[in-house]
């Protein structure tokens, strides 16, 4: 017998605006907008957020903020956290697609005591991250822990 | 016997730096930095960036930007594209993980000649968007166009 939840569902609705060449504005409710375009790669520009770079960053975000909660919720004391992310760009079968995005996180823990449990979350971060649920994008997650000074 | 294009590959990166509560900054080389957080669902604020809206714009732009490089190479003359788009968000075995994202762009022509291969070109440009083919979740892409006035 299949046993079902009642999970949530969410909207998330975000407005585009072509703004001339390779250029457009991204807008959504109540937050600044962003400059986004071609890359330079693709007859755009350097100063706009191309797709690609979006998608890193929604990435990136997403697994900061599961790391996030799930230290929250084992109270780990977490002083910085900070990441760099890359997505690789390939034609596969044709077609260009993100085949893989390496993610490194560099985390600053309060306490040496958290280095374990920060570790163990870190484990689960990606299968508990609904972007990594989303996309098809090989994900390479190479955190590095570090303790902050006393 | 496989023929095997030499097609480049191409590298796009982003930084993170948490900066406090369910809130981060987004940066990337020679681009402006972008408030990102949590949203109000999952403990955040109106104000930032989530995942899911960075998702969204990023799937949106790029499939923009591939209707405009596929109508320059047609001579289609665009006179304006404005683009709703919205995510789903639901759990899935447990799991929470955008599983469609409707996309309505409105595009303007300059002629009533390119309708019919604005169409056209709109049917094939979820095939050849690099986030399209980068993602799981499914795409119901809802074009309407207009004719701009004489």
């Amino acid at each position: 017998m299949e046993v079902k939840k009642a999970f949530k569902t969410f909207r998330y609705s975000a407005d585009l605006a072509w703004t001339g060449a390779r250029n457009g504005r991204a807008s959504a409710a109540g937050k600044a907008d962003i400059a986004v375009g071609s890359p330079p790669d693709f007859r755009g520009e350097e100063g706009v957020w191309s797709p690609e770079h979006l998608f890193v960053s929604s990435l990136s975000t997403c697994l900061m903020l599961t790391f996030l909660a799930m230290a929250e919720r084992r109270a780990i004391e977490v002083a910085a956290y900070a990441s760099t992310a890359e997505a690789l760009l390939e034609n596969v079968d044709g077609k260009y697609q993100i085949t893989a995005v390496t993610v490194r996180p560099r985390i600053t823990l309060k306490s040496a005591d958290a280095l374990e449990p920060a570790r163990e979350i870190m484990g689960r971060v990606e299968a508990n991250c609904f972007i990594s649920n989303s996309i098809k994008s090989r994900i390479d997650l190479q955190p590095e822990f570090q303790i902050a000074p006393a």
